[in-house]
């Protein structure tokens, strides 16, 4: 039941002062255009997965302040009346267009963008970024770590080490969404339709005289599908004979082993040798100790005989890097139905934003299907397929490239219009597919976990443009 | 409202597997005793601190099965009805023992231990340790800044970079309990009582026609505590003389300025010598830019001048080290009131367990009431006063130590009792208060951030004997 809690109060204080202000000096129906986006992929990656698109449609859908949250204002003695009023009758107004979960991304592209009222617009940033910031930490990881396994499943099993409820339920789902086949955790299955499952501890194994009579008992009542986890004892010389005459003598219709400590190379080869002399070349065996993508790699390299991993606190906190930096800032005005550009000036030039309200395209190779680049453009512009097209480098003034023979897609869709949700989430299923077919566009060298080439995401020549003249008008 | 959740089905789905099997062998109602302890101190440091305690008690106060999770648990086809029927009558029976909240805490100690039926006492692992890891990894991180902060303010600011909902706000209470002044969350002021603070973002700035105009009206709408982010544009050419200019005309009853990017030692300097020619000696400088222990430590030897400091993602996800390794252990079993003592014996002699019903003391010096060490005895045994005590290295056979001129207190309180919580959580402000007293009677040496004094945690002469006769015999 996550996600349908009132989450209205989510929020950095200074949206509520900002917002006042706004009230008080009658600004707070100038109409502001916000852009989300982010600046750098966490763990050096060539490129990150949009997600947390629902949850942040879920928390604006149902923005309501109640009398509690209204009393706790009140008694911060700094807001008027009128502006307690105002949140009171508080009534979404604004348009957001999005880009779906599942959608590879890249430095710089508005993510989201929010245009209305700049007492709302602005109220929303919190949570926007919380949402998609988590999500698409988690959904980037995991795909990183499923990439590394190789066409083995991967499970999410770090709801133990999660930050909070909500950072294990919902970064279950991401992590479904970056290409696990599941979870551990039971909510993130009934609230989030991420395929869960688990069978047993060390401590299942202990409260029974020995072990071959928790595997025994085990099989009993689990015939259908019957995972022994093997390392409470010693794997060679215990688990793995105990296994191995219990899978004999019971039969279950789906088998495997799991170790979770150890030096899981040297035990899997020694347990499939075991395992197939003992004609039982159909158990699995999952391995879960420590792992991320670094070591699953690792391990296939050395021969490791492994079917499938579980992995835990390096993906549930995305640990080597557990910050996505995603950020929010005004693009835009609009005075009697016109656009006025907003940028943040910077000395340091990758913090100099993009003006206006843009959009992205990403143009495919017409031949391979393959993405070429990205192109962030004002939003009133178009892009012809296959025609000749120049797009700009945001930074460096000599860096262009024409590019020919491909179709454009616009990666954005429109989720709310004036306050009314238009967009339904595909199901989770569905993001997952489309997340993976997604990624098959992408070149193999934007891949690599070290070192990728680094995607083009130029500027529009109308943006361009924009941006070189404010910029000049700045310094003038 | 986050902590009155329904959390039950936030659990591994082994808990559920491994339960409908002692359900089914008529082993539903052995008594097992489980502790949860940590391994590692984060970051290196020197100790941790416990937190997390509260939400703990609030889960097992509400633990509850609802159709909607019977019915997604039958749709499994894996649990018998008669355990389906069970959960629905589910009842919580256990007695829990723990080290209250704000404690300095040390690997190996039992910060929990829950004894009663294995179904249940196994079922609530998941969500204690999502718990208590998660708020002790941030009350720690916090205090490591708060204490390299030496007496200036931090603000927890880290909300949009938070994982999930409740990682943010459970967070900030963390955060709290570790020494922060209070937090940019109003949902945590709401629900948790961290003070909440906050005032404005560059884009304030920015929807203005100048930055003057934007602090002067941000000024006259909060006379009463004006706080101005200075930096949107630049900060000594521009934002440090408009706020200047606006202090002396609206003269607010308290100023401050914030900068939040740049060389903030550079920028704090020149910035106080600006303000103080001015005449605005009171006027605070706060500091918000990708901050940790580290860059305050340094900022602070380099003679910034810096008042408060606004602490974000380093904070909230703890991001050089966002895991806290708590574990969940079989401990011992009772069979006709007698308790049998469970150890997990591995290879790794820091992964061997402390065996039986267990408790803490911690010793403190008559003299200064400085931590002496801490001892982790049989929960029957009882410690005098003073009289020479020895206590046991938990690995190394020749390393024992006598302790006199003493006092001995026991960490744990009793928490739930049959089931029956009967502990009433302190006030988050007395938790925090206690955490900081607590930490004043640990020696420097074990405050270091690097390379701190290893704090002994010993075992007593009974616990220390029972452990190696176990060990003895699994040998055999």
């Amino acid at each position: 039941m996550i996600e349908h809690i009132n989450m209205t109060m989510l929020t950095d204080f200074y949206e509520l002062t900002m917002a006042n202000g706004y009230f008080e000096t009658g600004m707070s129906n100038d109409i502001a255009y916000f852009d989300m986006f982010f600046r750098k992929i966490p763990d050096g990656g060539g490129f990150a997965i949009a997600a947390g698109l629902e949850q942040m449609i879920n928390y604006l859908d149902n923005l309501k302040f109640y009398d509690r949250d209204i009393e706790y204002l009140r008694g911060k003695g700094m807001f008027s009346e009128g502006f307690l009023e105002y949140l009171r009758n508080f009534k979404f107004e604004c348009d957001v267009w999005a880009i779906p979960e599942g959608t590879p991304i890249f430095p710089g592209e508005p993510l989201v963008t929010v245009r209305g009222p700049v007492i709302q617009a602005q109220f929303v940033e919190t949570i926007m970024l919380l949402a998609i910031n988590h999500q698409s930490l988690i959904a980037t990881k995991a795909n990183r770590i499923v990439r590394a396994a190789k066409g083995r499943g991967v499970m999410e099993f770090g709801t133990r080490r999660a930050h909070g409820g909500s950072g294990a339920v919902h970064g279950a789902r991401a992590a479904y969404i970056g290409g696990c086949i599941g979870t551990a955790c039971a909510l993130a299955e009934r609230d989030f339709d991420v395929p869960a499952l688990g069978t047993m501890a060390h401590s299942w194994v202990q409260m029974f005289d020995n072990e071959y009579e928790a595997f025994k008992t085990y099989a009993s009542i689990y015939p259908e599908n019957c995972v022994l986890l093997v390392d409470t004892y010693n794997v060679i010389r215990s688990g793995i004979p105990n296994a191995i005459k219990v899978f004999k003598e019971m039969k279950p219709a789906k088998m495997g082993i799991r170790i979770d400590s150890g030096d899981v190379t040297y035990l899997t080869k020694k347990a499939r040798a075991m395992l197939d002399k003992a004609g039982l070349k159909e158990c699995s065996i999952v391995v879960s100790n420590s792992m991320d993508e670094y070591i699953i790699r690792d391990v296939i390299v050395q021969g490791a005989c492994i079917d499938s991993f579980g992995v835990g606190e390096r993906l549930i906190t995305s640990k080597s890097e557990p910050v996505f930096g995603g950020v929010y800032k005004l693009a835009g005005l609009e005075k009697d139905g016109v656009i006025i550009p907003k940028m943040k000036i910077s000395e340091n030039v990758e913090k100099i934003t993009n003006p206006g309200f843009k959009t992205v395209y990403r143009l495919f190779d017409k031949d391979s299907d393959k993405a070429i680049a990205d192109v962030i453009t004002l939003d009133h512009e178009s892009i012809p397929d296959g025609s000749e097209y120049e797009i700009f480098d945001p930074q460096i003034v000599w860096k262009r490239k024409k590019i020919s023979n491909f179709y454009a897609k616009n990666l954005r869709v429109p989720i709310f219009d004036k306050g009314v949700c238009v967009y339904k989430s595909p199901s989770i299923g569905e993001i997952r597919d489309y997340c993976k077919a997604q990624i098959d566009t992408l070149w193999e060298e934007i891949l690599r976990f070290e070192n990728p080439h680094e995607y083009y995401v130029d500027l529009s020549k109308e943006l361009w443009e924009l941006k070189h003249k404010l910029i000049e008008e700045y310094k003038e």
